[in-house]
């Protein structure tokens, strides 16, 4: 281990050279990270908000947001540290008197499944969206203060998206004026409930609603879960955290069961219906009721942005360490960088548009006409429960099925690309991205509606009922479906055309969406029908995302070459820049859509071989560009190393160095009551487990294998 | 939660349909199942011992092996028990005297990465077929016993895969007679050492040897690192545990550093190559050294045969949650059963052919002619350093690149694909699957040569190699390369002719090895060239792979229809048995051969619009016929409740009531030291962390949130 060891050592060490690596790359960008910076963000302004935001936990006095140890806490400390995570998240937040979309920003920096979670993003906006104003009146502050902690409480053990399926009843009990929930049968108790298991003071339940024996179908109800003052589970109430699962160690999702338990009838959520004393229903405000199914959409829309974040982090992480990372045939110089390798490139650019790609359509501030891919708009407008017209409510559910889906779809491939990109030490939590991974890009796929469901359902659902209205959409982003599919390159370089790429995109969209209208149309033999409907409707809404996604990055390149780009965005994008998002839009297309599926579009005959090929030759070329700019497009997501919590992916460069100080910390390492090893360094219990085998105190060997070994 | 509701509930709850769900579903196979598993593996005389050798674990006096809290373990604990599972493995390993090929089963069905693993798998291996007579007569029967536990320590944490990229180095020192083994800086430290960070007693360690400042390349030594006696790391020996990592917590992966360490020169491994007292260097046995990457090349082959059970265990669990898992509109009756739709029996069904079809190429019994997929012959000649030709050994490099790639991504999408398929639950760790999946399936596409890299580097040379030779390559298996392309198919029908399937795929590999060689001949414009080439390699390399799984399907089917089946497999199968694996193997090539890569078939031209159409019809028809088979397909692979440890895969069909009592074994749910509660039942800590909230002692929301909130 000294310098002047006799092998015959390069001068060059991976230690005295990473840094370098990294500054190199920097140098050699074309354009302004900074200016990139805002892009990504969205304008200047929201990137210094975000760069705002995480210095509150970054900077918090307590310390309490590090994440430096996390990686080596059992699930138990890891619940445990959530806790105080969530409550210094809570006094942040009142604080500064975050609005929504800032609140919901600091959670995603707080980089944990907290188990406020769902207080936040369905709890408060179900008590503020389906109280009556009396309700709201008195619940209001609590639930906002803190002082209530509400759950959501719907999908059930045995019993899923299916609402009428529910099982948990609510009877009007006219005697005492109260509602009686139950459970009936353990199989129908309320499951994945987020911070219901340990946490939750209140939960809105789903139940199947009763008076005088006469059914009304699932309402909510506000039902308290434990003591306000000592915490402890109110009567006929049970709650316990669900176990173990894939990630999310910090969040107690869980199972709650009610026994007959009685809450005021005043507690059924009144601004859509009420009953009085006798039992007797009134709906109320019945045109805005369809819109309670907005708390879900809502969720679904948070979920792209979400998924676009994380499939950034992981690029950023993986693109920084494919530069320090050399390895190969090194021809008498230094090995060459990973990221030189075109198997690599091929997959890192791949994750580096597509996350450019979805951080368009996630957080999509549009162009000249109101977008419908506006989330905070319609969010907004969702959250209040305003003003939200019933064509448009049906385009956002549509929308956000297809692109809820698509996105976690890509954003998770992203995230695991990115990490197996490098190699043997992309399975170590040194890359932090492991338990990334887990959380929500993994978790994504199947909450808020599992994503073939709704592929096939509700998001093909849409694309063929506005195709067979038959009258053209409102919506500009929809006209895709009534075109007549073309696709006319006729030289290599014409792909690069952005008119043309969007075309094709729409061209197999509509193509695929055509193709479903027709089969369900069909009714020849059933059975073999549901398998090619189901089939044929999940590829037409993955290609409709496709074309909405795209459609997204168009019209944000299309704000940023225009002239109110400085006032919108803050800075006017270099030539530069713009030449740079071009390529990585045109590689998004080639590689992410075009080459990926091109089975679709060779086989409806949008595409001959001949164009194949040269879509082929094109990504190689802009990959050749995109080597060049690659450090900076990634950097521009603008995550510091704090955040990052990745030795392997940190800005400095030194991820050997770093990751070797990190595994210290592993407790297995470590002496004392909660480390692995005794006071001489030997992992504790070995004399009395394996210790037997190197004392020859285990039995030997017989048999054949003894023999056969004895002759060896 | 009694039972007479007022709720008007139909009589059939989960609780009591559950079970009958499964038995109905088994009572309509129209095979064995017992003659299937028998078939699914290898033979009834395998089946039997496979049985056997599971109930070693299962009926353990010291209960060692059980897994029902290991879900619950943080990764200290689970070290630690893997500690006792290691020792407790050993001692049954030599009380039974257990060969090679019964050892690998029982670790795999021990279910658990231990510490010994690579003992078993590279260590004892090396020591036995690297050793000079000399040296195994001395070391060898230590090794077996168990006395030595060695780790081989060839990957550095700055240099993986490039041999002769790696900086550790083993310098002769004549005067004391010694070599020297030194890590010259940090980053070239021994790392992913699996046994090494707290457990193993010796290395084999990888250096660059230098004799009289005179450098000789990369060559083995073995090295002592711990104490016999004390367990004590030895002088100038550093060794610790790389901390948490995706999967595999009971695994010690070890970083590793030699400060100057001094071994006696006789601790060279010496089958290959002497040094004498004077550092005169003699090579041995020259021949046979290319077979030293041997021990790698028995790995890659052994991780198919993994990759194939892990496939069949995850489809299993999923299929029977799928059938006792109901959900949808109830038109009256019960919901429907998960696997009823088609989506689900697209992907499930897609699962249990891939699992089949690996599990045919992992242990390939063969045919007439020596098969170079019977894997057990080769392995054995492999392993023992026996007469294996230079022309097989070319052969078997390449079949194992492109096998251990192919089937490794296709395992863990199969595992995945499963999980995911059992909804919002598949999260729960109640599934069964969450621990395996981060296990081998994950880990085992990096290992022993990250996929990427074998499939555009030795897999796709191997290819064109093979092509280029341009005479026909003994193994009947190549043959396809040299073949016309040809795909016939001219009514829908015609789709499930077997002959014109295997073509098919052998047509659309043959075509991109063929334009791939084309391809390297090239040389116009050599940067875009590379990512072309490395593009279309991988595409090659995965058809081949392809072709290769179909082939041996073909030959087992070929098998188990001839004169020979009973007495090689131990059954005679039944017509029907054998109609029911004809479906799965068309329907794995339809569905995860053909159609999920149409693109290369109908941009090659083999495949016209028309005949893809017909086989989405063939893959819907043959779904049906698979949907009443598909129980008995997928217990065929005969893994019982106590190894599944799956709370919503058992075997009675109960999957809800097990997994309310899974739950209740989360340590967050417990009272006590250990436990998360305290002793009226509310979470330790919570007074001083969220309770702070709940007792009004947060600061309340201030500013414009305020604000807002009074206005609500």
């Amino acid at each position: 281990m000294t310098a002047n060891s006799n092998h015959n050592a390069p001068v060059c060490t991976p230690e005295s050279r990473q840094a370098g690596d990294l500054q190199n790359e920097r140098s050699q960008i074309t354009f302004s990270t900074d200016d990139a910076s805002c892009v990504f963000a969205g304008s200047r302004e929201a990137r210094d908000r975000n760069r705002w935001l995480l210095s509150l936990l970054r900077d918090h006095p307590d310390k309490v947001f590090d994440k430096d140890s996390r990686p080596f806490l059992g699930r138990t400390e890891r619940f445990l540290r959530g806790q105080k995570v969530a409550q210094a998240y809570y006094e942040l937040r009142n604080k500064h008197g975050l609005q929504k979309e800032d609140r919901d920003r600091l959670r995603l920096l707080l980089d944990e499944y907290i188990p406020l979670q769902v207080h936040e993003s369905m709890g408060q906006p179900t008590i503020e969206s389906q109280s009556s104003p009396e309700q709201l009146q008195e619940w209001g502050p609590k639930v906002s203060s803190g002082r209530w902690l509400v759950c959501y409480a719907q999908t059930e053990l045995a019993h899923g998206s299916n609402l009428s399926g529910l099982r948990t009843t609510a009877t009007l009990d006219t005697g005492s004026d109260t509602w009686i929930i139950d459970t009936p049968e353990p199989s129908a108790g309320k499951c994945w409930i987020g911070g219901s298991g340990m946490t939750t003071t209140h939960a809105i339940v789903m139940a199947q609603m009763s008076i005088n024996n006469k059914s009304f179908g699932m309402h909510p109800f506000l039902v308290p879960m434990r003591d306000p003052e000592t915490h402890k589970l109110l009567p006929g109430v049970f709650a316990m955290d669900m176990g173990p699962k894939v990630g999310a160690p910090a969040m107690d999702n869980g199972y709650i069961t009610f026994d007959h338990v009685s809450i005021p009838r005043q507690n059924l959520m009144g601004k859509f219906q009420h009953v009085d004393k006798g039992g007797k229903y009134q709906t109320r405000n019945q045109a805005a009721k369809a819109l309670t199914r907005g708390a879900m959409t809502l969720v679904r829309v948070g979920l792209i942005e979400i998924a676009a974040h994380h499939a950034a982090r992981a690029t950023l992480v993986a693109m920084r360490y494919s530069l320090v990372r050399r390895q190969g045939s090194s021809k008498g110089g230094a090995e060459p960088q990973i990221l030189d390798y075109s198997s690599v490139q091929q997959r890192l650019f791949t994750c580096l548009s597509t996350s450019w790609a979805l951080n368009f359509v996630g957080s999509s501030k549009g162009g000249a006409e109101p977008q419908i891919l506006d989330y905070s708009s319609v969010q907004q407008r969702l959250f209040t429960c305003l003003s939200i017209s019933w064509a448009l409510n049906f385009v956002v559910h549509g929308f956000t099925s297809i692109l809820k889906a698509c996105a976690t779809f890509q954003g998770l491939d992203v995230v695991e690309t990115a990490r197996r990109s490098m190699g043997g030490h992309g399975y170590s939590a040194a890359s932090g991205l492991t338990d990334l991974e887990r959380n929500q890009p993994t978790a994504g796929l199947t909450y808020e509606g599992d994503n073939h469901m709704l592929l096939c359902g509700p998001a093909a659902n849409f694309l063929v009922k506005t195709l067979d209205s038959d009258k053209r959409p409102v919506r500009r982003e929809l006209h895709f479906l009534f075109h007549e599919p073309r696709f006319d390159v006729t030289k290599p370089h014409e792909w690069l055309d952005e008119e043309r790429q969007l075309n094709l995109l729409g061209s197999r969209a509509a193509k695929l969406v055509r193709d479903l209208s027709a089969l369900r149309r069909e009714a020849k033999d059933a059975a073999t029908l549901a398998y090619l409907e189901s089939a044929l409707s999940a590829r037409a809404s993955r290609a409709a995302g496709s074309y909405l996604i795209l459609y997204a990055f168009d019209a944000r390149l299309s704000l940023l070459r225009s002239a109110s780009a400085e006032s919108i965005v803050g800075i006017k994008p270099a030539a530069e820049l713009l030449r740079a998002l071009e390529d990585l839009r045109s590689f998004y297309v080639l590689e992410a859509c075009v080459l990926r599926d091109v089975g679709d579009f060779v086989e409806s005959g949008l595409l001959r071989a001949e164009q194949v090929s040269w879509a082929r030759q094109t990504a190689a070329h802009l990959a050749l560009r995109l080597r060049k700019q690659a450090i900076g497009l990634a950097e521009a997501a603008d995550m510091d190393d704090w955040y990052l919590g990745s030795p392997l992916g940190h800005s400095d460069g030194r991820a050997y160095e770093r990751m070797i100080d990190w595994m210290r910390l592993e407790p297995l390492n470590q002496q004392g009551l909660s480390g692995g090893r005794d006071e001489d360094g030997v992992l504790k219990g070995f004399r009395q487990a394996m210790g037997r085998l190197t004392h020859g105190e285990a039995q030997h060997l017989n048999g054949e294998a003894a023999a056969r070994d004895s002759r060896l």
